[in-house]
């Protein structure tokens, strides 16, 4: 943990999973400054305070923003427009402003819609997560070893932009995080291909058994093909809607892989089919190496 | 199992994983007729031979198929033309065909087509695998406990055509199956929406990634998604072409049902995102649970 961050004020909106592990994993690892929860309801600011996870917890974020170093945000993605137009006006020189959304182009644009000084928002995405929910799951070792993707953007080209880059940098590094760096475009697509996608992928892979029907002899493998249309409804419902270009973009181009596959069965191109199966079956399993060896996955 | 075939001359075309399984499974529950391998490669019937799968192997069919009662065909799905050619003309009164291949359409057609009396033949789809190959993986207990799909005709509503559905039924509830009846027709199209086009979004959705990118965010819901794209190509292949006319329909009704979310998107209609990823959901878990309790699995 660097020597400022060690020092500083970091205030928490937001003390469900994610907000109440950030400031568990920050005191495990010997976090020296203050940690304040923000919340609406008392119990679950007790709650994050019970877990060791805040000092102290307020219902009011002005009250806190003068003395605050650091502000993360962990709140739904459809609570991101209130928190930034409520901010805007009291930004102040030493704040820095992060995230933990899991989209961040409409974060990005939110910000710099209602901000004064939006060069103090810098976008992140911690890659970590739970079937959990709430303070009490909260999780010390949660983003132990995970990427976090920073998204910087041409706001943050002075140096006081290229501070809050840093910043919020070092914040993730102090938990464990290995940081990568895009911009909130390249975020959203990626994740929407690798992650938006297969869920969507999955749940209608549901609606078409419901429709064409298949229960009787469906297996393992039909098991693992859908395991994320099990996942949070109205989480997943937020993440669509605050990712949906990038998604319907990704929906397309799925489409269109789709309807390549159909063209060669129709045309009963047995070389055709096996060469795309290949294809997929060794990039996919050198993805996966790749993911065990460098935690960094590629394909090529 | 049943006195009548506890007594049978059992052959088996094809001694790899299924077929030496087979024949584990039979000799583990105390069969005592006897069974006869039939293969192309010798070494591969010395294997199957050595780990107890047959009594005997040999390399042409048609010596053994005059004192044979059930002979069950354990080839890839591409072999089946050549074998129902070469078995026309040699049918006998007691004689019983089955056969393991995954896909009952192309399978059936093949009998009709080739067999001089295709009452003989019922087509089964014993729902078992591994990922592992060959008669030294042979497994005496890999059908306990799984569904085994039996596909009778019109050309079974004869004596002859009843009493042979009765012993290939017969043959999968002596190593342990449940058997579930439909016509090759729904047993195809059923497969293909629950086992082929899985399989098929898999592929593809390694195939967006390497059009989109996405690989450094890829997590494990990128890998149990995709988890099927390792599959052998060449079996799925045959596998695909093999079912061509069922996948082509389940490809169809998918991307309708992608494009109705892609539709639900456009129009910002969190509402009916968040009902249909629900229904998803609850049908899914609905379906999970019931493979748990009863083995055969329902969303109604």
């Amino acid at each position: 943990m660097t020597a400022m961050l060690n020092k500083q004020h970091v205030t928490i909106v937001g003390t469900g999973l994610l907000g109440a592990s950030l400031g568990c994993a920050l005191k495990h690892r010997g976090f020296a400054g203050k940690i304040v929860g923000v919340g609406r309801r008392e119990a679950t600011l007790a709650d994050a305070k019970s877990v060791g996870a805040i000092d102290e917890g307020v219902t009011d974020l002005l009250a806190v923003l003068p003395e605050t170093d650091l502000l993360v945000l962990a709140v739904p993605l459809s609570g991101f427009e209130a928190l930034f137009t409520k901010i805007a006006g009291h930004e102040h020189d030493k704040l820095v402003i992060t995230d933990v959304g899991s989209t961040k182009v409409s974060v990005q644009a939110a910000a710099e819609r209602s901000l004064q000084r939006p060069e103090l928002f810098v976008g992140a995405h911690p890659m970590a997560g739970s079937e959990k929910q709430g303070p009490q799951a909260a999780d010390a070792m949660l983003f132990e070893g995970k990427p976090c993707i920073v998204c910087p953007t041409s706001a943050h080209d002075t140096q006081t932009g290229k501070q809050a880059v840093e910043a919020v940098a070092s914040l993730f590094r102090a938990v464990g995080m290995h940081i990568l760096t895009m911009t909130p475009a390249e975020h959203d697509l990626q994740t929407a291909v690798t992650s938006h996608l297969p869920h969507a992928t999955s749940a209608m892979l549901i609606q078409t058994a419901i429709e064409l029907g298949g229960w009787a002899v469906a297996s393992t493998g039909f098991q693992s093909a859908t395991r994320l249309a099990s996942s949070n409804p109205p989480m997943r419902r937020d993440i669509m809607l605050s990712n949906r270009d990038a998604l319907i973009q990704a929906i397309d181009a799925m489409g269109e892989q789709m309807q390549t596959l159909k063209t060669l069965l129709e045309n009963g191109d047995g070389e055709g089919i096996e060469k795309l199966l290949e294809q997929s079956k060794q990039c996919r399993e050198q993805w996966v190496d790749s993911r065990s060896t460098d935690q960094n996955g590629s394909c090529s």
